[in-house]
Formats: C-alpha cells, structure tokens, sequence
C-alpha cells in the first residue's frame, strides 16, 4: 500500500519568510512538493534554493502558480478571462521549470494555489483551456486536483493524468466539499494522523456533519501554512510509516 | 555579403502599449526579435502574441529580461548580487520558453534589456555566472552583446556563441562606446539607413568627435521605442535590400 | 443653467502613456479632473505632473484610487474584505492629497475606478464602511457616483455630499442600467454632444431599447481611454457652450 | 536626562509578518515608531493597525518610506532622479499620514528606510530637494538622520527640525561611519544596553578600532529586524530606565 504526500513550498518572498526553518524540516517528510512560482509568492532565488533542497532529500517537484496576487497571496479570486490566466499559469511554469532545468531537475506535477485552484475546480472554459495547454506542452505531466471537480474531470476526458487529493488539514461535509476557512484552526497532530491513515486504509473520513464520507485519493495534502505543519507533517508521517503505508510519488 | 536585424518587442503591459500598431509593422522589416520577459515591460498575454506574430512572419524570438522594474522600464541600475540577477534571468528565460513551445517554437537568442544589459556589459561577476547558467542550460543559445564588453569577452572564453551588435540608432564616440542618452533624438531615415548599410559594407562609423571608427558586428539593432522607429526600420530595411545585403538570422 | 464634466487622468505608468498629448489638451474642456492614484494606473511623477496640468488650467482636482491591479488596469474584480479595500483607498487617498498640498491644491473629490466603482455601486458593506471613514476625513469631500447605487444612497443617507454622473460614452438601458463593454465602440462626437445636451436641457436619454429614459445628474462623465475621446470631449465641450450651458464645477 | 528610543515597525506585507508578535512587544519600549508604507514593506491594512497600536501605547509615529523595491525589502540601491524619489516619498508620507488622520493621529517625523535612507545622506540634489519639500508642506515635520550626514547638513541650514540618531545594533569605525552589515550578528542584550547608556551619558562610543568615539545624538534606532530584537529592545529600555534616562519623544 502506498500514497504520495504533498505540500506547499518555497512560499518566501524577498526578506520575507513563510515556513522558514519549517520549509526545511518539513520537507523530509513529504514525497512531492508544490514550488510557488513567484505570482503570489516566491521568488527566483527561493525558488532555487527550494528546489536544490527537494533535489537533496529526492522529493519530487511540481509547480504552484497562483493569481497575481502578491498582498493577497493568491488567496482572494481575481476576475480574469481563461486566456489570460492560462498565459500567466504557462508563464509561471516555464519559470520553474527553467530554474530545476539548470539544476538537472525535471518537473513531475502542476498544482495551481488557492483562490485559483478553486477557480479551475469550477471553471470550465478556464479548465479546459489549460488541459489543452498542458496537452500540447507536456501530456504526461500530472495534474494535482480535487476528486470530482471540474478541471479533474476535464483531464480525464482529454487524457492528461490527475492526482486525486486528500486534504489531511481541511474539514469535509456530507456533499464531499471541503470546509475552507482563511483561518485555519490549529489541529491535533494525533488526530490528524489517525484521520489520514483511516482515509489511506478505509477510503473513509469523518465529515462535520458526524457522518463517514467515501472518499478515493492518490496524494495527501497538507497546508505547510496551517499553525503547527511541522508537527502535523511529522506525525502523518510516522503514522503512515508504522500502518506500513509507503509514502512516495504517484504511479 | 549578410546581416542579423535585431529589435525590441512586446513591451506593452496590460492596458498600456508601446510599439502598439509598431510592433505589427516593425516586425516584418527584422529578422530577430527580443521578446520582453515581464519584469521591466510584457506580460504574459503580450509575450504569447508576440510569439505568435513572430512565428507568422518567420522572425526568430529571444528572451529580453531586464531588472525587476515596471515603473523604470528596467532603465534603471539595481543594485543586486550577481546571483540574484541570474535568477531573475533564468525565470524570464524559462517563461517565454514555455510560453514559445506552447505554440512550437524554439528561442534562439538571450538578449538582456537596458540597465540590466549596461550591468552585464560590465560587472564580471554576473556575466560570468550568467553565462555559465547559459552553458549549462543551453550552450547554442545566441547571446547578443556588446563587441568588447565583459560579457562578449567571457561568453567567447567559455563557448557561448555572441552576435555582437552595431546600434543603428545609437551615437559612437571614439572609444567605441555608445553615447547612451535616455532621451533619443528623433533620426533621420535615410541618414540612419546609409549609415547602416556603410557599416555592413566597409566596417566603419562615424562619431561624435566626426572621424571614422572601425566596428565589427554580426547584427544591426534597432530600438523599437526610438521616436520614429518604423520609419527607421523601413528605411533601413530598403536600404539593406537595394544594397544586395541579405537580412537573415545569425550564422 | 450649468453642469460639472469630468475625465479620468493621469493614467499612464512609468514608460508607459496613456492619454499623452490626450491627457494634455483634453483637460482643457473639462472642470474636474479624476486622477489615477497608483494602484490601477498612475505613479507619483504623473500624479505630480497632472496635478500641476490642472492647477495651470483651473480643473478641479479628486482622488481616482482602483482596484491593485496594474496588469488588469483595475478592471477586473478582486474578491477582497471590505476592511481592505477602504484602507487601500485611503492609502491612495492621502497619497495624492499630500502631492496636491505641496502644490497649493486642495481635492475637490473622490471618485473610485472601473471595477472598484461597479463594486462600491453594488457591494453594501464596503460602501458604507467607506463613506463613514469619509465623514470622520472630510465630511464635505465630494463623492462621484451613480445615481441610484447602493453608495450614492449611502452617501446621502450619511451626509456625504454626492455628485452624480451621466455617462456621455457609455449605453443605457431602460432599466437605467449602463451597458458596459470592455472594447468600446468609438462614438461619433456630435452624436454624443448632441446626447449629452439633450440630457442636460431634458433630463432624457435614449436607451439601447430605442426608448427614452429620464435621468438626473450633476455631473457628466466622459472616459479619456474611450477611441476618439479628444474629439468628443471637444465636440461636447462646444455643444453645452453653445447651448448656454456653463461647464464649471458642483455647487 | 531624556532620549528618544525609536524603532521600524509594520514591516509585514500581506500574508507574510515581519516582527509579528516583535512589533506589539517591542512598540512597549520605544518612544517613537517608524512605519513603512507600502514600497518597500507595509500595505494599507498593517499601517492602519500599526498606527492603532503606536496610538494605544502612546507611541509616536513618523513616514518610513522606502524604494519601490518589495522583494529587494529597500536595501537595494535603485538609480532615479532626484525628483522621481520625491514624489515618490511625498507619495508614501501622504499615505500614511491619511490612515493616521482617520484615527486621529498626527505624524511627528520622517525617516527614509534602508538604501534610500544611505542614499540621502550622501546625495545633495536629492536630499536638499527632498527637504525643500517638507518645508513647503510641514515645517515642524522631525525628521530623522545621521549626525553629519548631508541631509542632516541640508536641513539644518533650510531650519527643517532633525534628530540625530544613534544606532544601538550597529558598529561604528573611527571615522563615525557605521558599518553597515547586510547580516547583522546577533548582539548580547546586556552589552547593546551598556554601549546605549554609556553614549547618552558620556557621549562616547567604542569603535571596531577598540577606541572611543565622541558621538551626539537625539534618538536611539534599534533595528526591529535585528536578531533578537525585542531582547536588545527589553534590555535597553531597562537599563535607561535604571541610570535615569527618561525615554520620550524629541524635544
């Protein structure tokens, strides 16, 4: 049995660190990480650096465009035509891909960030669009997108491989949709844990209505801005581990 | 008896264009265009017409980065380590690069803009590791330079292949360099298209100081933002053709 | 009988113009200036610049502040807190209000831009939350609006003083509603000062409908960016003249 | 015996904090705060709740301006005009001075940041520009800087009001120029506050020669970004309070 473990890095900018120190130590438990690509976070020199630091500890890459939203970090959704945000995503993907290019690194995965990654969960002109995009660019790089959602379907109809996500930090309800909130409660790393693997083992988690949902994934997810990450990621991992549950990268 | 004509395009910025009309005609008169990466000028929508534009009229592109600076136009100095200004190129290389194999093109030629161009020109430091950088990622990529400025002298030290430039619109003084001046004057065309084509064919300039300078140089450039550019271009062009010099791509 | 006319300026960035040459002699047959305060468009030297424009001629100057979002020119909605947006526009506010003070100037207004304008029109929160942190400012600082829209009756309910626009570019419909379209159609100018004398004399427009529709105002709006727009604000300008309709500020 | 204690707060942009849990712990031991304003560090919402705090805590506040340079955090010198950095500071006081208007809240003093703050104290035609400014619009506006410095000279003879800082976390050599440091090292609490109360009582400073230095100064500057700030800041503010030295604002 096995699951791919993702989370978001390299979210700096400038003096300005997020996840620092925490970037570092969380990475090692992790089996793919989500670069941010300078839009609405991240710069070229972290970008760098977080990718020499994933080429270290053999964690796979992807890229993490967002809005172009830096005060906002890519949180608040910007009323943009498809067009516009495929240029700028395709933008933000040569960019990375430039910068792992220069250090032997390939990219494995695309995953947009927050207000845009809702957006391409819904939007199906913007969706397609950049399923088109990547077909033409890359048709074997994998798509991480929530299960059941617009962009995930559209992939699978044009054939562009999805990593279906769990997310280890975020509340579900009864209709599969997950809970969002800008601010997220602390979590209990125990609970966590314990969640994840019975979603690995089961295919079930606990919604807010206090009913079991079914859920299917191929990647877990953890927010690496959500308070105590570290500890979230530490103990996922050594749950993981001890249910003999292999983390590594998909397929 | 050939020559390269280079100049800038794609320097619009949303709602705001330069070269807008000009770029369109302008295009059709040169063989090589610098694409503007988004930093100094160009957005991601603009690059991607651009390209397109290009690809139709069978103009060869490059990257043309400049300092992380809307408001100056990338005009400029920064004062920054060479790291730092070599991750910023990488990042505006590898966007247009995707953005250009979207629509199955290759970048021929690196080309950095203004100040960012003055600074590599000089500084050791940067030019070295930018064109290490160069020769890891892509030892065939054009770089276009100054003849003898640092850059031109390491890039030839280190295989990188230059296209050394001849400024049509620019004055020389007679220690070779070019009396930069943010203000252009407005030129005359036919002046500016027989001081070309005598410098295609016997290698020399006139300067300020009024006596001849011997140049040597692979490409012509001219400013695309120089008042009364496409009339240049024009002029320039004609002259070329009526003189027997073939406009082509480097080598 | 008389009526205010304003335009937007000093919309251009850095390198970047708009309205140059426009900007200059379109000011002079308008009685209020709304000038771009740096997010959307604008940066201090064009503020310090047109501000000077309009001391020379006599033009009421206001606050134009947008939506951050240079790249989009402040058309696009940003899906930000209330809180937010009030504080991002008294930034800009005071911005322009200290560039004006060390002129001598005063503001006359306020007047918000594009999607930030359609936002406040509808958005009730923000609305309010903005005119009361302008009554704790300036209570008498006028405020440009719709007439009908959800600030235009917050405003009077408060006691801001409101100044209502009729849109001399721009389609009705018979529910009073504006027809905006990104891509404007170039109008014909004496169609347009022909309307806009007609709304003045009559209080009626004609709507896309084909019928009329009565309309109230204080001010008339013409758009700087709008194709043609020199041409209109002359044709406009002339027309109130000849009607014996004074063109000077509210009140 | 009195001294001014002031400090840079509201350096957090967005989502990303800088001294977030420093800045509320350390405003408690400082007379007056410098607040950046949004080129450099700062945006709209954390200058308004930085102005809350300094007003709640009875802290005085001044304009931090900075080059337009977010991820370079102002420390970058940028190449501009003399003008273009006027407007461009005269922008950022307005701002922040209007956020401050809102609550009632006066500005006592600016205070340049980083390679703007160092540019000025060298540059003539910027600084002397820069206070002919603030004469204009405030001459009672403290402003902050260097003892001997070229903007100190100018302002003294133009009679805009200084105060000559004193920097508590930095090295001075024999000559009286700091040693500015891009990595500061961390200093021990017990010696910054010894070093802090010998110079306000003896007006002496050792310098990295190993001998004294006479100094003269209105203000200790602590930076707020310096490792272990609010312990220099805790200790410092201690050991004043101890030897008798009240902490107030200027004058």
């Amino acid at each position: 049995m096995q699951v791919d473990f993702n989370s978001d890095m390299g979210e700096s900018f400038g003096a300005w660190t997020i996840g620092d120190g925490v970037d570092t130590e969380l990475m090692a438990f992790i089996s793919s990480a989500n670069i941010a690509t300078g839009f609405h976070a991240g710069d070229p020199g972290t970008m760098r650096r977080t990718i020499e630091q994933a080429k270290r500890l053999g964690v796979a890459i992807g890229a993490h465009p967002g809005f172009r939203d830096l005060v906002g970090f890519g949180r608040r959704h910007i009323n943009a035509p498809a067009q516009e945000l495929v240029d700028d995503m395709l933008y933000q993907l040569g960019a990375l891909r430039e910068l792992a290019r220069v250090q032997g690194v390939a990219l494995q995965h695309f995953k947009p960030h927050g207000a845009l990654y809702m957006h391409l969960a819904r939007d199906e002109e913007a969706a397609r669009l950049l399923v088109e995009n990547l077909q033409r660019l890359e048709p074997d790089l994998l798509l991480y997108c929530m299960p059941g959602s617009v962009i995930c379907t559209i992939a699978e109809e044009l054939g562009q491989p999805v990593v279906r996500e769990f997310y280890a930090d975020r509340d579900y309800d009864l209709s599969g949709s997950i809970v969002f909130t800008r601010n997220v409660r602390a979590h209990d790393p125990d609970e966590v844990a314990a969640r994840v693997v019975r979603a690995c083992q089961q295919g079930l988690v606990r919604t807010v209505e206090g009913q079991d949902l079914a859920i299917e994934f191929d990647s877990i997810c953890l927010h690496s801005d959500t308070p105590g990450a570290l500890a979230l990621a530490e103990a996922t991992r050594t749950a993981l581990d001890r249910a003999g549950i292999e983390v590594r990268v998909p397929r």
